[in-house]
């Protein structure tokens, strides 16, 4: 699982800082998070195919979040996606009126459907893979964190399978998955060569949003909390008045939920020198990195250094 | 008069082309040629602020050519741009549906006046400095070219003035300036004091088009013309079926309308190497340029050196 940072910036972007984009390489697929301006370029800058992409989460409704969203349609039309290929939108409501407005900018039409979820808190899609959720949050307008949780599939006890008569092959592999195989007139059950339930990565991403205990309690344990940090804290006024967080108060909130590593994004350009944000940070909770476009981290390298501890 | 080429890819960006706009820095303000996603960017790489543009001009309403108007427009409002300064756009007609869609959107709304114009051929802007004009060509959606054409002051003829008794000073400006001034209870008239009449600088803009004999008679003598090129020969085809030209169409209208040079633009992504592009249509037309991202072209020099052949 991998995490690459397409654009870091807020509101008003700069040379080194797209709008706002994440994405999340797991699961044989590319997850969006937000789609600001100017997305599809940094996508094609880190050599990820747009058709790659199936679920976009939006997280609330402001132009830096999803103005990149009818140029990435487009182009995945341009591309040739068709009616096998759906592209999930989620995100809160307003979002279908998005989607109409986007089809009423020119001439603009793609042969793949577009579906929209305009969504509430609670579990959003589950299946055998993972869950991703959605929390609402403090925003001026409705905004929506999510979080994505790895469901990992408890270890493969492998000498205990050939101690059960088992053989090395796709038996094993349909233990793994939680299917009964039989041998020699044997029942063998998954639980019985399956070692103990494991926690897999959890991934929680703010989206905007002033400090807030719902967002301790929704990252709590959390792999990596991406955590908004528009401001330092000498503009702890701003950040108040603009319904966004500080530096110091994301890593407050990182410590308060016992998160591994805390990464900051949605710098203002204000900060052309990114070490106050980062410093203020640490001196509170020291796992901390400032994002930067093109910046990638892996999820499952950082969930496994802290597994055992 | 300088050019500065924003984007220029066609309907898919790559790494080094966004898509189109081309900013036309002249007459104290920059007049914006198109707004592909990204422009708003491009505008902080090469340091121009977007409240220095009070007009963009739009050849058609495909994705590509219009979906940085929604960024740009909202970043202007973020500079707290006020009711005191308008900003025109001008197009063919749908560009009011288009407005309406980007204030549809996300949350979005702007403390200045936002005035579309849906225009048809002919002269769209004319005052004492410039004229700016429309003529249809042939895309497959409605698509304007538009030209610029510098009024250009007669030369001030600073010893006749003197020999008339004129004192340098304010007196010679109003003059030069068209105004009659009283020296001695004697009126000196402007065109005692000025030289001929003088050609400014013409710089012709396809928009996507097809070649097309409209475009031969628009470009007719143009300091420069930038024509669409998506295509080489060896997608004669392409450029066909898609209502657009290949390089060496482009130089063949540049030929026939006899422009002092030709900026090739909207490139294919597909062609990584844009050498056989520029060779084909030098071949043709001798005095051409493939425009990347950032070029800039002083229209002024290029002007002055054909002046006086």
């Amino acid at each position: 699982m991998e995490l690459i940072f397409l654009g870091t910036s807020s509101a008003v972007p700069s040379k080194h800082r797209n709008h706002p984009g994440i994405a999340l390489k797991a699961f044989g697929e590319i997850i969006l998070f937000d789609c600001g301006e100017g997305i599809q370029r940094q996508l094609a800058n880190v050599k990820i195919s747009p058709m790659k992409i199936n679920q976009i989460f939006i997280s609330h409704l402001h132009g830096d979040h999803i103005l990149g969203l009818p140029g990435l349609i487009q182009s995945m039309g341009f591309r040739g996606r068709d009616f096998n290929s759906p592209l999930h939108i989620y995100g809160p409501p307003g979002l279908e009126k998005t989607k109409q407005s986007i089809f009423n900018l020119g001439y603009f039409s793609v042969d793949f459907p577009l579906i929209i979820h305009e969504i509430d808190e609670g579990i959003v899609v589950e299946n055998d893979e993972y869950v991703i959720e959605a929390v609402k949050t403090y925003h001026n307008v409705e905004n929506l964190s999510y979080s994505v949780y790895e469901k990992k599939k408890p270890r493969f006890l492998r000498e205990k399978a050939i101690e059960l008569g088992v053989d090395p092959g796709p038996d094993f592999g349909k233990l793994h998955n939680g299917i009964e195989v039989e041998v020699n007139g044997k029942i063998i059950k998954p639980e019985q060569v399956l070692g103990n339930d494991r926690d897999g990565v959890k991934l929680v991403y703010s989206g905007d949003t002033k400090p807030c205990d719902e967002m301790i309690r929704f990252a709590k344990d959390a792999t990596v909390l991406i955590h908004e940090s528009t401001y330092n804290s000498s503009d702890e006024d701003k950040a108040y008045n603009n319904f966004h967080s500080t530096s110091a108060q994301a890593a407050k909130i990182a410590k308060e939920a016992n998160v591994k590593e805390l990464i900051l994004t949605h710098i203002s350009t204000r900060y052309t020198n990114i070490n106050d944000l980062k410093k203020e940070a640490i001196e509170i909770f020291e796992n901390t990195k400032v994002a930067n476009d093109f910046m990638k981290i892996n999820l499952s390298k950082i969930h496994k250094k802290y597994e055992n501890k």
